[in-house]
């Protein structure tokens, strides 16, 4: 059977996620551990985005240590994938939960046996619950993927709001998907004026630069006051 | 701007959602209404699923009246797009939540100025919560997409347990992503051996005749115990 780690998390009980957020938060910089945020709906790249982002980061910082955070309502399909990828891996099951939030975040890492430069939280598949939450994160960026239309940041706009990046993904399935590239900018601008946009094929990693380089900026920043 | 219904939902004072459900049932069986709860994630393609199989009824059940509550968290493109179609939609706004209710959906069911024989209700784009509430439909089906992949059943088990029917769409973008028919049939029917699992594709209505036939079955047993 699988060997992922799976850890069962307890609803949270603390009312105020807000607090709870800052002190994860404060607990992640005293390790010098970046938590990047991904969200995005079922299906729509986030595990492939991860393991391209990892592969991509492996020649742009080669003295990073990764590790993730896969979180779902049941199974240890991805934190699988994440391992076989030679990457340390921590499965989450949200007890049903639709996203995690700060505490869940910090059941988990207390789970962890070290804690890496970078550790992505792959949240769970869905476009409302975890844009409600914050994780405790320095970062957080939404994916959409083609399939699923450009009308998406006007039926999710918390979604595109609260990101501080947004990747289009599986530009590579173009012919078979209308998808208004200047539309959906434009409405994801209309809520977040400063997001940058980057168009992505998680699976071959084309348009994948310009996010890696985004990507190392921020976590050099958070080094930087660290 | 938009001339589409929009109901801004308030937020259930309910606790007891069952009970609500089962009044909201009795409520829509002395209408003679057959309401459907079709979920799915963002962007599977439930507007496009429902639109086809209103084109289809037309022939198949051609005396049946059919009407649409379209649920999002914001936006009314998909009411819009059904009243293009010439049929009566309603636009429910859910006040943020990840999921309509039986209260929810008895709130916009008293909005609307005649009931159809057949009301689709299209619920929020998410694989979680709305497998939570039961909203008083009579039947339920969940549309997963070949871009989503055939691992879904395992990450959200609730969702494909609770439905009557599952509808695999998008299977003409077969050449681009990886699925595994046999797999998800497979993953399904062990959360739910019962389900039919039917493998369409909306936009062109390819297989979609043997749904529209188990459709037409679930609504004359409805109307026969009427």
């Amino acid at each position: 059977m699988s060997n992922v780690r799976v850890i069962e998390i307890n609803k949270s009980v603390y009312a105020a996620n807000e607090a709870t957020a800052d002190e994860t938060r404060a607990q992640l910089r005293e390790k010098g551990t970046f938590l990047l945020n991904v969200m995005a709906s079922p299906g729509a790249g986030k595990t492939t985005t991860i393991l391209k982002t990892m592969e991509l980061l492996k020649q742009a910082a080669p003295d990073l240590s990764i590790g993730v955070m896969e979180a779902d309502i049941d199974a240890t399909v991805d934190a699988e994938k994440i391992q076989a990828a030679g990457a340390q891996a921590i499965q989450v099951h949200t007890g049903g939960e639709c996203a995690m939030n700060a505490d869940m975040t910090r059941q988990a890492l207390d789970e962890m046996d070290d804690l890496p430069g970078l550790l992505f939280l792959e949240n769970v598949g869905n476009l409302v619950c975890p844009a409600e939450e914050d994780v405790g994160s320095m970062a957080s960026v939404a994916i959409l993927s083609l399939p699923e239309g450009d009308d998406k940041p006007l039926k999710y706009p918390l979604m595109f709001s609260v990101v501080d990046a947004v990747l289009i993904n599986k530009i590579d399935t173009r012919e078979y998907f209308g998808f208004d590239d200047a539309a959906v900018v434009e409405r994801i601008h209309k809520l977040n004026p400063e997001a940058p946009v980057f168009f992505i094929c998680a699976k071959t990693g084309e348009g994948m630069a310009d996010y890696i380089t985004w990507l190392c900026k921020r976590i050099e920043t958070f080094r930087k006051n660290f």
